[in-house]
């Protein structure tokens, strides 16, 4: 096994309150995507809705990725203006959240 | 944004029991490695340590992730025996543990 050199994936479970709507959920998620072009050292970004099989989502219904080259670069994220304005945002339609930040140890086929 | 085309990642996030020692750790992250050669639709898998600065963690400490080509695939390996036997050893080990699986939709820059 190998760690990614310096890269840092930055993993952010949540789960909506009741109250928002899927339009709202829709542009929350865009208002997230929005903010790769904005800050230089958010390098990637994906998202999903929960599929899984084995009920252990303990009601979490969708996760956020994004990937840095450093541990600066995330820190640079979370103070830059644009992350700061959205997150006040998205963190208010949140009922329950979790983030995470790690280097990624990679086992490969 | 476009979604990949059938990839599913697995998501698991742990956190372990106290009594849990760092060599029994350890031995079982190995564990969860070597199950991408045992079982052929896991096609990938990494982990990393919980590094977050921002202390929305909620006690979490490991993230695991495991790519799949197809929700089938991710079907294949829960009831996989090697799987089986894996998971039974793994969740004992656990305080809280969240799973979902999710395909991602993209955005980079």
């Amino acid at each position: 096994m190998e760690e990614a050199k310096g890269v840092v994936k930055h993993v952010l479970m949540a789960k909506f309150k009741d109250e928002i709507t899927p339009d709202r959920i829709d542009l929350l998620i865009k208002g997230y995507a929005n903010l790769v072009p904005l800050i230089p050292p958010m390098k990637a970004f994906h998202w999903g809705k929960d599929v899984s099989i084995e009920n252990l989502h303990q009601g979490f219904t969708h996760v956020f990725e994004s990937t840095f080259e450093s541990l600066e670069g995330v820190a640079e994220y979370i103070s830059h203006p644009a992350h700061v304005e959205f997150a006040t945002e998205f963190l208010t339609a949140l009922d329950k959240v979790i983030v995470i930040d790690y280097k990624p140890t990679i086992a490969n086929h």
